[in-house]
């Protein structure tokens, strides 16, 4: 991540959508709208296809997740040495589908960072976000799980949410950055939440199950040029 | 798999000497013993390399784990879906490393089996091979915990465990095949193993932290032949 | 268990109802109505109350659950150790609010054996319920998940399934004993399931929630004696 | 706790030392030494002695875990309310050998508040006091794990570990008390702990696996008063 511009994060999930070569070739949507617009998308592929996306793209690519053990005799585990020998750039880290222990967030955060790896922590209220901002990862991501995969978006069910998760996590971390999600659609939802602070917004089937992925896309991008 | 040839299958787990571009190389090393010798050689890569390493090489490639979740909104997890849309024939199930309930391996022993999945369920004592022979995977894999990664190999160490879960895997489902493994390091310990009454063995260092895994692996396939 | 009389099985749960102070009451009553009836009725309090209860009747006491960890170093965890010194006589194992590994389940009911404890090992399906009696516990409980806190019970939503389950679990150790569950709520539901081969009955809410528990148990249990 | 003395809390594990009736001895002896001194000692005993051991001594009695679950269909856990219940006057969460996610730590928190119960969350590092700190908690207390059960107190061993944890959890929540454990064996080290911020102590097999546990307990007190 070089720049400190706002992004587009898209989490493949596990959708029938995006598996396999359609991982690659979702991967490659994201990567045309965002040479097209100059826009940061991160591209979240499943766990098996994280490799070959990695070497599909030149978007950012984050696994969807990592396991706090050691390189060697963890079978079935993704190791940060797994996530940065794919090709990735980054994790996804504790998302409310993958829930994690502290103790192995805190362990994570510390092995990407040395690794040269992005990290996003996702969280499910402000207290989580708070407490999670303090192990200083890349971003905090705050995802009320009663919101994910719905039709209304975080932005307008629950702004405050979203801008006090903002101000708790920097007034721990200054540093971290801040994206929110859960039900985010459209470029109306990315300008709101930029607006709320956020640097951008993580979302998933609203790309994923589009039936034009590439459209969605440059309508979410759109949000964050306004 | 076509056959019922004994096979060797090598489970690369998380080695730093088997992680992203090493898991494919290693992948076409185990590819180039097979085809010089006609014998069937697994490879269960990295899950993160899945993909890549099953549109490089010809050879059967497996998952390290399968998680029993459902298609989509299941972010960080690897469905039965995933693993065939990776270009994959198969997966290991409740490794030592990686154990899971008995519900969801009855559960992912059917789904695999639905999507053309080939199983291979890891045990650990002859009692779990007898239970885990009942749902019919296409192997059981026994590997005594405390012998895996050292320097006996099972059939050496305690063959009493190996011939015992190949009569009571047989004595309950007669159509599972068994392997063994832990501490399987050569072609002597294989063809004890298939003497013991195996199908072959499931190993990991002894190839994946060889100097030469070429020369192992010859070694290996050649105690399926005598 | 010093017969092989029927049993009906009370599995409290974490219900309000049966909590701290009440789940002595409940266990008395449990007991009366044993007394009264001379039939066999087990009592499964929350874990907190285990000890409590146990010293207050003298109706069989059971844990919810037991962790397949050593005694020691085992903070907040269950060992059958535990339950020995509680004055329980045995456990549940894997119920489907609790599920375990099939490595932990093994190693369980040795453990349990070892200490003189009674094993229930509760399953979801036929497959399971054969792979669990493998391990010859007392009991296995077949309860399919989907019909757990229902209204209509196991034994007229799914006869097959009960009986089905009593010839798997006798075809590969005839002497482990089945009962089963989910939606069971009166004599009538107990007497069927004797009919269909089992040797009683698990249930809960059908009595923890009861206006008038006494009453409810009075009736399980004249499906015993029929 | 209706006051803010230093206290001595004892996790009993699952020490066979300190099952069943043997748990409920330890208490008295625990509360033999509290009325003798003045001194506040906590009683952590096995789940499945909870309630005896809290109907039996009139210290405080804390559970060794709660889990996050609600209320009712939730087999084999303990609920926050199942602690109440019980006569237990709060609960350790978290502790390094029953880690838990970082949501339910901070839901945890709350639910036992709400019912009147002290927390005590356990932290393996300063970074995760840190973020335990956010959520409020009556107590966190930091434990490096690799000197658990050890010889050495965290106190001699490491303790800017302790007052760094201190300034860090201070920083957060002012209000927040901290307690530090690992390798505590005698009043020396409750002094220094003391003498370091903290308002006590957090031990096991220092009072558990004692000739006299009655001795160190007086010995342990003696450092709060000095």
């Amino acid at each position: 991540m070089e720049s400190n511009d706002a992004v587009i994060a898209v989490n493949f999930k596990t959708y029938a959508e995006a598996v396999g070569p359609r991982s690659v070739a979702l991967a490659k949507t994201c990567e045309a709208v965002a040479k097209e617009t100059g826009f940061t998308i991160i591209a979240a592929p499943p766990l098996p296809d994280l490799a070959s996306v990695a070497a599909s793209v030149s978007i950012p690519v984050y696994s969807q997740h990592v396991d706090d053990v050691r390189q060697g005799s963890t079978t079935g585990h993704v190791t940060p040495e797994n996530v940065a020998a794919s090709g990735a750039s980054g994790t996804l880290i504790n998302h409310s589908e993958r829930r994690m222990t502290i103790a192995h967030i805190e362990s994570l955060v510390g092995r990407c960072r040395a690794l040269g790896l992005s990290t996003i922590v996702c969280t499910n209220n402000i207290g989580v976000t708070r407490a999670c901002a303090a192990f200083q990862p890349d971003f905090v991501a705050i995802e009320p799980p009663e919101l994910i995969g719905g039709d209304v978006s975080v932005t307008t069910a629950n702004p405050g949410i979203v801008s006090d998760s903002v101000g708790a996590a920097k007034a721990v971390s200054p540093g971290v950055r801040v994206l929110c999600g859960a039900g985010v659609k459209n470029g109306a939802d990315v300008e709101k939440a930029v607006e709320l602070g956020t640097d951008g917004v993580l979302l998933a089937s609203g790309v994923v199950k589009a039936t034009d992925p590439a459209k969605v896309l440059a309508d979410l991008v759109s949000g964050l040029r306004r």
